[in-house]
Order: C-alpha cells, then structure tokens, then sequence
C-alpha cells in the first residue's frame, strides 16, 4: 500500500533560468518518478525564489522601458511563476512516467495561499529572491528602497517579507485529482500570497511564502503520510561545516526545536526546512518529514538516509 | 438538468494589462457565475494576445539589459500567461460565486495543447499578439525580424504561427475536476503549444493556439452541450459595417461555411469564431455553438439572443 507524500523542492531541484530548468527538471523527474513507480501518491509542491526575481526583474524592466505597463506586484509574478515552472516540471515528469511505461495524468494547480496581513513578517522582509549580488550591488539595490540580506554564505539577495502560509484556497482541487489518481503540482513558490478582506474576498500580498512552510500545511491538509523536503545535503546535521558536525538520521519533533534553539541552522536555508518538518511530524503521530537529497529521495522513503523527524 | 458548456473569452473580458485585468474579470465573473446559478457545468477558456505579448516583451527587455537570461520562447511565455490571467480570472469567480453563496471550487489547470509541426501555419505568421503599433512602429518591428499585420482595422500588431489544435494533454485532469463538480479554466491562451517528438516527449512551439479553435477540441473531447464563443458583438452579421448588413440569428454549419468562403468574416476577428463554432456543431447532432456578447451569455443560452449554430 503506497503512502501519500508530499514533496518539497529546493532550488537546485529547478534551477536558475530556462536552459538550466529545463536540464534540472528531467533530473528531478527521475527522483520523482521512482517513488510514483512503487506505488506512492504524489504531491509536488517547489521554491521560486530566482524565477519569481527574474521575472520581477523583467516587469520591472518594461515598466522602466514603457510606464503605461503597470509595475507587477509579487503575487502576480509568483502566478507567473506557477505557470514557468510547472510547465517544464509537469512535463518532464510526464515524460518520464511514461518512459517507464507509466500513463498517469500530471496537472499543475494554480494555487493560492492565505496569510495573516498581520503577520509580523511583513515587518521584517526576510525571504531572498532573485540572482545573487555583489556586497556593492547589494549596496545599490538598498539605497533604491528594496530590502536586501546576505544569503547563508552564497552573495547577497534581494529580500521580501515571507508570512507563514495559513490556508491553501485551492485544496479541494488537489484532493480531488489525487483522489483520482492524478500526480499533482501545487502551491508553486509557496503558493500566490493573498490574504482575505471581508468574508471571502482575497487581495494579492507583498511576500513570497515559505515553499517548506507551505508544503507543510499542504501536507497537513491532504493528511499525508510523509512529507519529504529535499535539499543540498543527504542528511542535517548539527555544529555543521566544524570539526564537531554530527550529521542527523532521526529526531523528535522536540529535539529538532530545540537544536533549532540553539542557532544551529541557517536562517533561509535549514532553518525553515527543520522548522516545517518538525511541524508535520508533531501535527500528528504516524506522520513522518524526511530531509535529504533529491537523489536519496527512494532511499530515504525506505529508512536508508536522510534525517527522518517523527513523534 | 444542467448543461456541460465550454465558454471562450476574447480578450475584451480581460483586458490588456493589469489594472484592466482585476476590472475586466470582475464583470467577466458575473457573466460566468450567471450560467454557473443556473445548473451549468462550466469551463473557462481564454486568449491572452495582450498578455502574452507583454510577456514576451518583458522577457525580451530583460534579455537585452542582461543577455545572461536567455529569450523566453512563446511556449514559456504562454504558460506564464496561464498563470497571470487564471489568477485573476479563478479568484474573481470564486468570489463572485461565494457572494451568491455558492461555494464551488474554481481552478485553473496548466495546459499544453499539441500541435502538428508540419502545420502549414510555421510557414504563414497569422496570430497577432501584444499591443496596437502604428504603421511606422510595425515597418521598424519587421525589420527587425518579427512578422506583422494589420488587425481587423484596430491598428497593427506583431504575428505569429497559429497552427490547429490536435490534442489538449491534460484532458484527463479537466474531465476529473469537471465530474467532481468544479469550475475549470483550462487552455488557457489557446494553450502551451507543444509538439510531439518521438513516441511521447512533448516540445514547446514557437506560436499561439488560436483561443477559439482551442476551445472547440476542447468542448469536443469533453462532450459538451454548448460551446458559447464571447465577443464584442451580440450577433454574428453579413455584409458587416454595410448599408445592406444583417444580424444572423441560426446557422447551419454549412450556412457558416458558405458566408465563410464568401469572405463575410474578418481573418484573425470573427472568421476564426465562426470557423470553430461551425466545427462544434458539425462534430455530433446535439451539440450547439453561440456566438454572442459577454452580458449576453445567460441570455443566448436561453435562446433569447446570439448567434446559434447547430446541425
């Protein structure tokens, strides 16, 4: 009996513009693939972060060029942004199913996420998004207005406000269609950023949400078995990059909190990735979060690798 | 008992750019939602020539200022549009729906079309995409290299290739959402063009899938009822803008298909709406395609006003 499973991918799962997307994603499709192929439900929920800055580049660029185009806010690039990556995604994956003699629809979902327009992270812009600068370049775009942060070691970023995702709008659609055995795309980038006016009216916000976050509420949502967030290492580790480092094959949900306590993951990098699976995995027992390597996404659903974070 | 329809909105129910778009969807929701309260199983699908074409120029500029971004081919400028107009155009529905206390899950599903890459349409540039240009600016847009046209006596625009639809991918996810009971958009900007190479792997194509012909495969594969085509004319009419010009009230495809020979229909304007409405209602006894205004739809459906077409 296959399990439900969501994953989240990093940015090294997609990356950085269409030619390397386009080469990442047929990689990523094989990871993918394995674990379709021995019978798991499948969700795909995935980063933004150059995408969504390369396309706020380019409509920023235009209105620069041409003001009578109007200046896109983030929510209508991360829709944008939706649309570029699930289209290579959906159809790599697709390719790569039927490859293996597999015919299974895969359908990207246009997904909105809810926020809190109170949430304090509008206060504090923290996300990065877009190509990597230089300190001086990072400079410049400051003195221009935009927020900008040093980025876990790899350049400076730009950076908006990343509120934590509270309701998925468009949930029913991806139960329904993995209900009907349908592999799903959804919340790309953490989903749209809306929050609700009134009863039910919703506005476009200024952030980009957290794709861990995100995949983790998704994965609260469908009530997933496990949720699996991929990244650049095989495993977490603790006093990581020192002579110390431990690396991690399992935690508590309160083990993780408080190594996370105690500052030893990057905030924007394994921080949130932590922080999300300690969630799904004290949301209830039976669920289980694995972090490790798109590669080792097989092997770790089978307790080989990866660090797994149950109750 | 309500009707499977397929509705396609021209671009006056959207808009040409960003501030247009939230307004024009508003007004388009209601239309919608109308036909929604009366029982009707609905699917969306819409053009997106202003949008792709904005796009498009958006990637381009960037590309220009920093040629480190490679061009955005039409396919991934398409699924971009997928996302800016289907965010607009699901969240404006949903509420309106839910201001009628309906509360019925609206979603918009990528969407890749396949066309055939033998289409004579590579070979003759016909889809016209992006803003109105003077005579002047489109001579200076030719001679860089883009193909142009004079638009239906609205001014001149960049074209290109609109070859026929032969198969909408992902069929199966609209068909699972619409027997769930949820509201589509799909095919969006007549779709992502794609080609097939080899048995099953899918290329992106340098074109734009007429909205209308779109439609049509996609109200046939559905085996819907209706097909309404929305535009800016209440009616479709021969000898147009003449002293001797007549509303047409009921076609038979064959009817269609003689005005269309006689040249009654202008290329790229009404001829495509008539071509692809008179292929619905050619396609199975039942089936009727109406051509009519957007504020008209309820009104069409009940018989009341349009144009009809059927065997």
């Amino acid at each position: 009996m296959g399990k439900r499973i969501v994953i989240a991918l990093g940015g090294n799962a997609l990356g950085k513009n269409l030619p390397e997307q386009m080469a990442a994603v047929k990689h990523t499709a094989r990871a993918i693939a394995d674990l379709i192929e021995e019978g798991h439900q499948v969700v795909i929920a995935h980063g933004n972060g150059p995408q969504v800055g390369m396309i706020n580049t380019a409509m920023t660029t235009l209105y620069r060029e041409d003001p009578t185009h109007p200046m896109a806010p983030m929510s209508v690039c991360t829709a944008m942004s939706q649309g570029y990556i699930g289209y290579d995604l959906q159809n790599s994956l697709r390719e790569e199913l039927l490859d293996r003699g597999l015919s299974k629809p895969v359908a990207t979902i246009l997904t909105q996420v809810e926020v809190d327009p109170e949430d304090p992270a509008f206060q504090n812009p923290s996300k990065p998004i877009g190509t990597f600068m230089t300190e001086a370049e990072a400079e410049e775009m400051r003195r221009r207005g935009n927020a900008v942060m040093e980025d876990a070691g790899r350049g400076w970023r730009r950076c908006v406000a990343s509120p934590l995702p509270k309701a998925i709008v468009e949930i029913d659609t991806v139960r329904a269609l993995l209900d009907a055995g349908q592999v799903v795309i959804a919340c790309g980038g953490g989903g749209i950023p809306v929050y609700r006016t009134g009863s039910h009216h919703l506005k476009g916000a200024g952030a980009v949400i957290d794709k861990d976050f995100a995949s983790e509420l998704l994965a609260e949502e469908l009530d997933a078995d496990t949720l699996i967030i991929l990244t650049a290492v095989e495993k977490v580790a603790v006093n990581f990059g020192k002579p110390n480092q431990q690396w991690l094959d399992r935690l508590t949900p309160a083990e993780a909190g408080q190594y996370a306590a105690e500052g030893q993951f990057a905030p924007g990098s394994m921080l949130p990735k932590v922080q999300a699976a300690a969630k799904f995995a004290a949301s209830k027992p039976g669920r289980t979060a694995l972090i490790t390597l798109l590669e080792k996404a097989k092997a770790g659903i089978a307790g080989e690798t990866g660090t797994s974070i149950s109750l």
